[in-house]
């Protein structure tokens, strides 16, 4: 990517997606396209992420009991709860779509409006966040403290007695790296095997780079590693308040920029914008023809995009249910309803 | 457990109860104590499981797309929610204690009131509940029916192309055959290794017998085998409006029968009761003691009891978490705010 990116920088986006349309920059360089392969993630302390499995899974760091990590980050679902807003405590309706956890460490930061720097900062967000899961972390860490299982495995994992929320954080930060989904049909035919993808696929993916959309939609996670307006060319019709990036940055300039959404795993996260206001991908693809590239895109244009898209599904994690250490008799119970 | 459960069966619960005091029934037959190690589940159609693996954990079997079986009868946390009753679409409360799903095909049937006969039969309910999952066995069968993977599978399955409700129950059912727990230390105790179990364990499995709690928490699953009324020698205090058994019978003799639940893996499926009124094993066994036995076990008498009880925990199932089919464009989109 590295050349890549240096090269986007200097030209800027709109002169990038001329290039690519021409093909220009794949020349020279070692990265011939716009789009990396994943690399499969090297587990370096497989205790902190076990420790971080079962966390992402335990409704008990919700006020609830009811909602897990896993409950809007679906691991069975692409990393998401496929709903356009999430629910939250309470049956709550989020205010925005929740966004996969795979491939999540290859974003430059957390949220769609990039308010959290890392996973580790994330992490922190939706246990204590009242229309999330609504508990607090100094609840979530005397719910920890008073279940001896989890006690040990914390001393194991990080060799202190302190159990706070920053390693709590830090291991469900390390169970969300491991959430990487190499292997995708794209990233056969990217290292070298050209039956990896379908006559139709290639096409759709030629379009999507001469089209412009690989202008943001670059790199090993296809989205994730900038803030783009949603609404270039014509402005996004809405009834979500979310405007994005300038509610951490204050500038009036970074309203309505979000962070561009991975590709990664597309055909998984349905619906698609912040809003979750698409349903299917054709409906995707040609919104974001319309209003980013000012381009309506034919039936067969947007057939074939849709058909490369759906090359991007990596291997899913395979992973093993935890199962989670009982509370004790002194473990707080749950309140769902109070 | 034959032999065992005939002579119940002859003498009525209160002899049986006095006679297990004294240990008469142990002298002859097969089966020396009234409990019976699990045997190991041998699965025959694995992919008839597979997809009963899928339905189960698939909240697009629910109205709001957020709610799955695996919610209150989570495999993580002993195939319970760990709430006193359990959480609804639109975050409606439940009216009874979610039950254990853990060996639950031992069960003579199933709901605390014994109302489905058999899994099968249970399956179908919190679907279409509109309390639970709030959906209808037409829409269920819809959704599935509108994504090409499922078709498939079914077909694979069932060697049909009908994909019906009836399908979707077979599947989910045997599925939830599998889910039984062996090899508790109890178990390995029953099998001859008298050092699986501590002395006090084994004195609180003395007690456990010598007071009679045998005579409702017997056989392989320490329980599930028969209807019993909640208060025999004291009225149960509950503002739960169920009335058990006579709901399915109409008879008022059956007024707060409710089927005994199993005591497998009880440490891992708090809180207790119908009500879920218990928090912990020691209030759950004072409970028991005074209101079925007339009996106030002494505080050692508890201690021993609890922890005969948590021998009971067996191998939990491990399973790979499942990958869900992705939704297909024409899928009814979940309804989780209308």
């Amino acid at each position: 990517m590295t050349s890549y990116r240096i090269l986007r920088a200097r030209l800027g986006v709109l002169a990038t997606a001329a290039l690519l349309a021409t093909g220009a920059v794949y020349a020279k360089g070692p990265s011939p396209e716009p789009i990396e392969p994943i690399k499969p993630h090297r587990v370096t302390h497989p205790a902190k992420v076990e420790l971080g499995k079962k966390l992402w899974f335990d409704p008990r760091l919700s006020k609830s009991g009811f909602i897990s990590c896993n409950s809007c980050h679906n691991l069975s679902m692409g990393g998401s709860d496929n709903l356009k807003t999430s629910i939250g405590d309470k049956w709550q309706k989020g205010p925005i779509n929740s966004p996969t956890v795979l491939n999540s460490s290859l974003n430059l930061a957390q949220f769609w409006d990039g308010r959290a720097k890392d996973l580790r900062e994330q992490a922190g967000g939706p246990i204590a966040n009242p229309g999330e899961m609504a508990f607090t972390h100094d609840l979530a860490v005397d719910m920890l403290r008073s279940i001896p299982e989890y006690v040990a495995e914390f001393k194991r994992v990080f060799g202190n007695d302190k159990l706070s929320i920053d390693e709590v954080t830090l291991a469900i930060a390390a169970f969300e790296e491991t959430l990487v989904t190499p292997n995708a049909r794209f990233d056969q035919w990217l290292k070298g095997d050209k039956k990896a993808i379908t006559a139709q696929e290639l096409r759709g993916y030629q379009t999507f780079k001469a089209s412009g959309c690989v202008a943001c939609h670059n790199g090993p996670n296809v989205g994730g590693n900038s803030f783009q307006k949603m609404g270039v060319v014509e402005a996004y019709q809405t009834d979500n308040p979310a405007e994005g990036r300038s509610a951490v940055t204050g500038k009036d300039a970074d309203r309505f920029n979000f962070k561009v959404p991975s590709l990664r795993n597309v055909a998984l996260t349905y619906p698609y914008f912040h809003d979750g206001a698409a349903d299917t991908l054709p409906e995707a693809v040609d919104t974001m023809g319309r209003l980013q590239l000012g381009k309506k895109f034919t039936p067969q244009e947007n057939a074939d995009i849709v058909a490369f898209l759906k090359t991007l599904t990596g291997d899913q994690p395979k992973m093993v249910l935890p199962i989670l250490p009982p509370s004790s008799d002194q473990t707080r119970r749950p309140q769902p309803f109070e």
